[in-house]
Formats: C-alpha cells, structure tokens, sequence
C-alpha cells in the first residue's frame, strides 16, 4: 500500500514557505492505520509537474495532489494531470454555473480567468468546495486513485473530510488509538532512561519523543483491528506503565498545556493567583492569559524589573536586595510573599533570574534563575540553571514557577 | 539546471516533523541564483529511498541527500546509494579512526555500530564533520553532482557552508540581494492595493509577501550578474518605491522587530517606558522584554486583570469603571495615564480589551481592544476591532500599542 503526496506551487520551493497540509493529512491517513510513503514538492512548471504526477500514479495506491486549482496561469495542475495520465479535460457547464452563482453571492461578476476552473478530467469525479471555487476531483487511473485537491487548508481540510475520507475507508486496517503524556521537570536522556527498555517492539505501536526546552512530549500511537486485544490493548499496557514510571512528572496526557492544568486547579479550589517577574519579563502572566477563562483566578501581575519597582510594588527590601542582588533565592522569595499580600491572592509566583545574553557575572551566569512560590502559611525557593538563549530561558522559567504550583495544588513534593 | 533536495527519515513522514532543512538549503542555493527544482521525502525504507535517488540523479544537476548517516540499522542512505548508483561502499581506516577518536575525547569506546559510518561510496569524496560522526559525502555520477548530508540541522548547516558551498561557486548566476520590508498598520490587501502595479515582470527580480495577523512582510530577491545593471539595480529602485509607497507603515527594513525598533528608539532617545494591560496579560511587557538590554528603557509592567487592580495599581477610579466599563477609551486612557505617574516613565501604554472567545457583550464583541499612549503633555487612545481568536488578538493588540509609541518616537501622525 504505498501512498504519496504531492503539493504544487513554486511558493513551496523558496525558503519563506513550507507545506503544512501533508501533516494534516498524514495524521488522517495515520487514523485510518495507514502511512505515507512519500512527500513530493513541485513548483508551478508544467514539465515538472506532469512528470511527478505520472511517476506517483505509477508507482502508488493513493496519489494527494494539493494546489495549482486557482484561476490564475500559474494553476496549472488540471492541465498536467490530463497530459501526466492521458486523461483530456472536459468543460463541465454546471461547474461554470456553480462558480458564477458564488460570485453573484458577493455581488461580484466572475472573471473569465475562473471559467478554467470548470474543466473536469475524463471520468473524474467532482469534490465540491464549499470553500472557494475550486473544485476538487477523484480519479481512478488503473488501480491508482487520485484527488487533486486545493491547496488553502481552510479549502483543502472540510473537502477532504467531507469527500476523499469517505473513500478510504474501505482501506481502513483499523481503529488508531493516542495518548499522548506532557511532561516538565526531566530532560529527554532523564525520560529516555525511565523508558528506554518500553520501546514498543511491533510496528502496529509506535512511540514518539517531542523535546523541546522544558517540556517533553511522548506520543504514543496504536492501529489494529477494531474491537481486537492487539495493538489497542498494548498501548493501554504501555501507556500505564509510562504513567507509573513517570509519576507526577507528566502534568497532562489529556492534551492541556501546563498554564491550563493550572487554571483547572485553581479553578476547582476557588483559589487565586497573583505573580510577579524580573526576567521573565511577562511570559509567565502572558502564559496564564492565554486561557479562556483566567479572570476568574488571575487577580494580576507586577513585571518588576527595576530594583525601584521591586521595592516599591512588592514592598522588598532595599536593603536585602543591595545585600543578595536582585537576583537571589532572598528577593525572589520577597517578591512571591510581596506580590500575594499586595494583591490578596491565595498563591504568589515570582520569578527573578538573568535571561541573558547581558546581565550575567562570574557568580551569576546567564540561565540562573530563582523561581519561588508563596501560599498561606509558607514560601518555597528553587535555585535553576537554565540552558539555551533568552527566549528558551524564559519559556522554562515560566514553566518552572508554573510547576510550582501545580505541585503544590496536586499536594504532590517539590522537585 | 535542475535541483532536487531529498530528505530522509520515516519520523518526516508523521505527522510530528517536518524537514526544515531545506528551507536553509534553499536560501543558499537562492544565493547563487540557483533554483529548486523539487524537493522529496522519503522514509527509513531500502526500496523507497533507492529508487527515490536513481530517479533525482537520472533527472538532476544537483541531488542534496540528508539524514540515515547515523549508526543504527534504520540508517540506509550510505547502502541505498549504493545500491541505487552502482556504486560499492569502500570501508575507510583513516575515517574509523576519526571517529574512534571523537569517541575517545569525550572519554567514551566507539559502539561497533559505529563502524558503518566509515563506509564510503567509490570515487566519491569526504565531507568532513566537525560535529558528529557522521561523515558527508560527495560524488560525481555522469553528470550529476550528488552531496550526502547529515540530518541534524548543527551538522548539516556547517558541513554545507563549509564542504558544498564552495564546490557550488562555478554554478553561481550572479549575485543575489534581498530586501525585507515589515509593515504594520495596513491589511494584506492594503498593502497589495498600494504595490499591486510594481510588480516585478522579470524572473530574475522576486517579491514575495507574508501576511499575518497585526504584521505583513514584503521580500524581495533580486539575482543578477554581478556589477551589472540589471536585477540588483531594478531592486533598489523597486525597493525605494515601495518604501515611498508605504511610507511610516515601514517599521523596518533590516530586520528588526517592532519591539526591538521602539527598543532602540527608547535607547538613542534615553526615554523610558511603562506598561499598563489588561486583556494582552502581560504578551506587551514580554515582547518588551524579549529584547536583551531592555532594562535600560522599560523599568516595569502591570498586568491589572482586575477591575480592583486598575483602580488600587493604576488610579484608575472605580466609577469611571462602573460608568465606562473596564473596557472603554476613557479607562483605556487612564490606565495609561495612571501607569506613567505610578511608574515615573517617560511613556504609559495602556491595552485594555476582549480578547475571547467568553466576556463580550452586545456593545462590546470579541477583538474590541483600546490602547493608548500617555506622555509628557498629553495622551491618545485608539479604538480597534481586531479579528482572529485569543492570541491573535493578543498579538494585534501588543503590535498597535508599540506602534503607537514607534509613531509618537519617529514624530510621525497617528493611524
């Protein structure tokens, strides 16, 4: 079973632009049990284009082909295909109609650039877009069958759902399970190791490893027969026993991202929030904001990043901060005490530290940053020696304060 | 002159990776005036990968091959070469040795595995790598100009510049200049509208647009003999033209960002500044931050998620709340007001908004978001309807606000 997919546009051949589609359509053809077996990229050259087009249709199952349906003179896949498999085009007049009435909708006369659009291969089958005015068609060419597709995503994906998913499915070797573990507080060798000897040994489960800096991702996927003990049955095993090895380090394997476990959590105790940041500079409130529905335990955030505001938004010492430096376990632990009486919250999260690539001294060197955490009845300080530049430093910074919490509020210890 | 990139590696064939790397190959090869023909993804799979070479070397000048030069048995490109060129694989004492020797710096024993890695095509030359064990090579096929790179983006960029680039100097067509144009202030079709007649009309001069929400980018490439007249001299002349055309919309035109521009603006003009948000949660500060040596301009944000924040942090008096809404010019204005007394800035800029998808009201949709400037003698505030979801409007919301300040910095009118 060998499929291919083939995007077309020459904007795909400059550095600016990238095909995102094909993984849109990898991970449906992935649900269905189903690989990819090649990735093609072609400008808008007629040469080129028919020649990839025939070679796919000849050495595949299933042939996506993406783009070059417009209007323009550049849109040059319809024309390429009937050369590519022999196939002449056919002026379909109830097309035309449909992409006429489509302008008149917008109170816009068609342009007669778009009449190309109603040309149909022989023996294709319309896949109507209800998009745009490019129509997508399905061919069976031999024992090969083929979707020219458009290639705008919000165009391509409802047509693909709507018209092309419901032919694979005779195809369907199965059901496709995922799970999926987010995890903070390990480096990718620290989660390898707790891991390494899980690597699922059948392909019909597959194990994948996201890493990015302070957050690793494990994505498991199965395909099997519906309803069979197989491969579904093992990524329940493996996922278990990837939960219980990784304990309280995974934060979610429902899809959320760290700032919304968080919310859920304060959420559910009706407690509050309140934060203050030096390097951070903003990320971590910005982070919290970003959920729908943080107003309702964000109270607000100080970004202190003078020593003044320090001192005067969060009532920490002048004094202590000359005495330790502005970034020290004492103010960082000041400011999350300051921040929770200045604001009423239940919790304050405060972050101080050097982001770097200035600032840095031969005792404090860039990526060092304290994180601490102050709630009714107690503080709590982490020294973290962060890696990479000034963005990745403050992302994990945000990530650490955030985690903070979301120990505390699981009632899970400190790390 | 045909070019192929092929990349290699069944992870680019999930839904989780993408090849990157030929984004940066392309950039090069544009360097040189040189053009991508196609580019082709294949996986860890003997026959596909094989056959996948046999084709680009029949059918290409140049074929750039990346990834499976490591050391496990998922790594094929060394055997499928072969295999598919005709080529045997000749094993190397002196690269054995190197990469014992890599080992043994590190204080670690080669695998055995490893040895596979000294294995060279016949005929064909080494590249060398400075960061890994994984050899490049490259090799003369007929006419066909074959590179094999590793896959890691710290290998293969090296070994390029270092190894390919030079061997490329003979190809080169000429000289290549580029131009980069970011605008904010304008919509897509703003821009388009304005520029549309300037088009360029030869090949050997690109514009290319990128659009995204709150920012829009024109580049242009020109390529061209070098010292000539033709290309690089119709490039300054297009690029002088769009930039008079554009006008103050231009926030750069050498790359900087727009935090980074109103950055050095604060900086040359020693003015300092002071953030007030509400519905962009701190995303203002952050962007602020995200420049290094912004300590020096920007002394502090507040993140007044709260009504009751407004009023205790920022003046902001509750009855203007309760008459206006938090979401007002009038608050939008006081905020900024408020944060420049509070903080003693030069400049208060103030976001309040609804960034959504919950919290809008009949008067008051989603992506209605007010900012405003306050400075010595005097204050603006600007009413916006942005479109898109949470972090779009987020973003929007930040990008007017800086531009706000940008226009108030360069002594240009408000928009």
């Amino acid at each position: 079973m060998k499929i291919e997919i083939l995007a077309v546009g020459s904007e795909l051949l400059s550095p600016f632009f990238q095909d995102t589609n094909s993984l849109y359509l990898t991970r449906r053809l992935n649900d269905l049990g189903l690989d990819v077996t090649r990735k093609t990229v072609v400008g808008d050259d007629f040469e080129e284009l028919s020649g990839a087009i025939r070679a796919a249709a000849a050495g595949s199952d299933l042939v996506l082909i993406m783009g070059g349906l417009g209007p323009t003179g550049d849109d040059i896949t319809r024309e390429a295909c009937a050369e590519a498999l022999g196939r002449p085009l056919v002026f379909k007049e109830e097309l035309l109609v449909r992409i006429e009435e489509r302008f008149k909708r917008r109170g816009k006369v068609m342009p007669p650039s778009n009449r190309t659009q109603a040309n149909l291969l022989e023996g294709a089958e319309v896949l109507q877009n209800d998009n745009g005015t490019a129509s997508g068609q399905w061919l069976l060419y031999g024992k090969t069958r083929l979707a020219l597709l458009p290639g705008p995503p919000r165009e391509l994906k409802p047509m693909f759902e709507a018209a092309v998913w419901p032919k694979l499915q005779d195809w369907r070797k199965g059901a496709t399970k995922r799970l999926a573990f987010k995890i903070t507080g390990l480096t990718e060798s620290e989660v390898e190791g707790r891991i390494a000897d899980l690597y699922p040994k059948i392909p019909e489960l597959r194990l994948t490893i996201l890493s990015s800096p302070g957050q690793i991702e494990i994505h498991l996927t199965s395909f099997g027969e519906e309803g069979a003990g197989g491969a579904a049955a093992a990524l329940e095993i493996l996922g278990g026993e990837i939960g219980r090895r990784l304990g309280d380090h995974v934060f979610s394997s429902a899809g959320e991202e760290l700032e919304e476990v968080v919310g859920r959590l304060l959420g559910e105790g009706r407690r509050t929030l309140a934060t203050a940041e030096s390097c951070s500079g903003g990320l971590l409130a910005g982070r919290i904001t970003n959920v729908s529905g943080s107003s309702a335990y964000f109270l607000e955030g100080f970004i202190t990043y003078s020593n003044r505001a320090k001192s005067a938004r969060l009532g920490v010492s002048e004094d202590l901060i000359l005495a330790r430096g502005a970034v020290s376990p004492e103010v960082a632990r000041a400011m999350a005490m300051g921040v929770r009486i200045q604001s009423g919250a239940d919790y304050g999260l405060a972050v101080t530290g050097i982001a770097g690539p200035t600032g840095r001294t031969p005792e404090k060197p860039v990526g060092l940053v304290y994180t601490a955490l102050a709630w009714d009845g107690g503080e709590d300080v982490r020294r973290n020696l962060f890696l990479g530049g000034r963005e990745p430093v403050k992302f994990q910074s945000a990530q650490k304060a955030l985690d903070m919490l979301r120990r505390r509020l699981i009632g899970a210890g400190t790390i």
